[in-house]
């Protein structure tokens, strides 16, 4: 990679640790790996792969040349009023959109043949008798039509679910019903059997899906989402699953991660909790990239894709 | 449909009667439903519905002309040695295939994506990390290449899934892996990462997977049996999921259904206990079926498709 050593500062959750930090010592030997609590003095850092650090904390590193997250999400680190003023890189992955749609193929199904209550069922020993729905009679509504939410659309027509999307600026997609803008939202909602959040977080979808648009959807419809927990609000859902207006939610990602321990999500019995796994890369996929920045870095070239500060994405 | 009003005899479990009688009551108001327990003569009796009649029960209603099983698999009916000479017809739905693979995606990305583990996670209110491979890294094994299972494979495909089949007589399907006799069952084996059987029951096909079959599949490969029970040695993939060759079994069909109480797999932790459901029609759709059937009958003609008893489907 290069003629000296670069330090690479990992600030992540306890239980991810370990799974980062083994696979980056086998396929980066040649990069110096370092914890908040090490001895190491600060302006020995240069790069900074991130979950969650606290705002001002990057600042205490003078030398750093990139902050690498490990979402998609930025938000959270342009927050930061004292972020250090060096790219902040994204952790692109080429499978990226491909997992995310695994993620809600999946969750959509799950919901759509009822597999919540099939559980349930047998926890009971119950041969009940569960008719669902096929593809054909489903509509999928997602939320954001990026790179994200066009690649959801063209895996979820295959298989034969009616697919409407909603986007902020007009966009196209072959085979699914375009609506664009706040006013339609309304209109697009009441559409979605299942409703998928792909949108990021910006002050424009910060809670987005309120009390307002939760009653929007068909009575019985089902969320997921794989996005920002800070496009939900948290108590309205909640409000929503308990009177039945929603059947169920399946989230992934949420306002604070790790989410906090006796948080309502945990326990409520028609929220399935992913631990912000919807599109997680291999440590191996991560470490190439990191290496690939890292590279460009130290060459003196600019990584790309870096986070544009004005817009937040 | 028919001047006089014709019976139709409805052996069902009763968890489930009540859905089917509310149904057809609706769908089907021409028809007189009749229930074992009813007391109406046994010549009053002219077609049948059923799910598992007990040996030597329709030989009892000499007027019987036609008998209709609920699901697709039939040689629990034929493996009576006292069924009346008339026509056993399949209650063919149009969208039975489409359920059918609508549920192996749902399990077989439960099962890549460890879903069972996420949830044990969230009961225990863990922040873990799961990282898992893609539909691209993965492969799925299909028992069996009629025409549920080569719907399944074209279903998985444009997912990104590796599709392998087996069949008894050699098949050709674009996209998949035909291997093809006893012989090439092993190989077929070593390559499945989730093993998924739609094989009907036959003489030669009951309990094919055995300790040997699954000591061929790679070791924490997965199961789905969405076919009939008896293809599988109950004990013996017991054996696999504890001592860990099998990583998890999703199974809707079971040797006695519905499952008996206290039957292992309803509680065992690696086991998903679906009640028969993965290509379970509506109401509204049996109804119509058995509304054609009745009429083609009633008219003189031959309905279809009718069961061979030779061949046993």
């Amino acid at each position: 990679m290069t003629a000296s050593k670069v330090s690479l500062l990992c600030v992540l959750p306890e239980a991810w640790r370990d799974y980062y930090l083994d696979g980056f010592r086998k396929r980066l030997p040649d990069v110096q790996l370092v914890l908040p609590q090490d001895a190491i003095p600060p302006e020995s850092i240069t790069y900074a792969f991130v979950l969650a650090p606290p705002p001002g904390y990057l600042a205490r590193f003078p030398r750093l040349k990139a902050i690498m997250p490990v979402g998609a999400g930025v938000e959270h680190i342009l927050a930061d009023p004292d972020l250090p003023d060096v790219p902040v890189v994204r952790m692109v992955q080429p499978d990226m959109a491909q997992r995310m749609s695994e993620y809600i193929v999946q969750h959509v199904l799950n919901h759509m043949r009822r597999y919540r209550e099939i559980r349930e069922a047998q926890a009971r020993q119950a041969w009940n008798l569960f008719v669902s729905p096929t593809a054909q009679d489903t509509t999928v509504g997602i939320l954001g039509l990026g790179t994200l939410g066009q690649h959801a659309a063209t895996y979820l027509r295959p298989l034969g679910f009616k697919v409407r999307g909603w986007s902020r600026t007009p966009k196209s997609v072959q085979g699914v019903e375009c609506f664009v803008g706040d006013d339609s939202l309304p209109e697009f909602l009441s559409g979605c059997d299942v409703l998928v959040s792909l949108l990021p977080l910006t002050p424009e979808t910060a809670q987005l899906i309120d009390a307002q648009a939760l009653k929007c959807l068909p009575r019985g419809a089902s969320l997921i989402n794989a996005s920002r927990g800070g496009i939900i609000k948290d108590a309205d859902l909640i409000a929503s699953l308990d009177n039945g207006e929603v059947s169920e939610a399946t989230l992934d990602a949420f306002d604070i991660e790790p989410l906090p321990e006796d948080y309502p999500y945990w326990t409520h019995p028609r929220v399935t909790v992913t631990p912000h796994c919807a599109s997680a890369a291999t440590v191996e996929a991560v470490a190439d990239r990191l290496r690939e920045v890292i590279t460009q870095v130290e060459r003196g070239g600019m990584p790309s894709p870096v986070v544009d500060r004005t817009t937040g994405y």
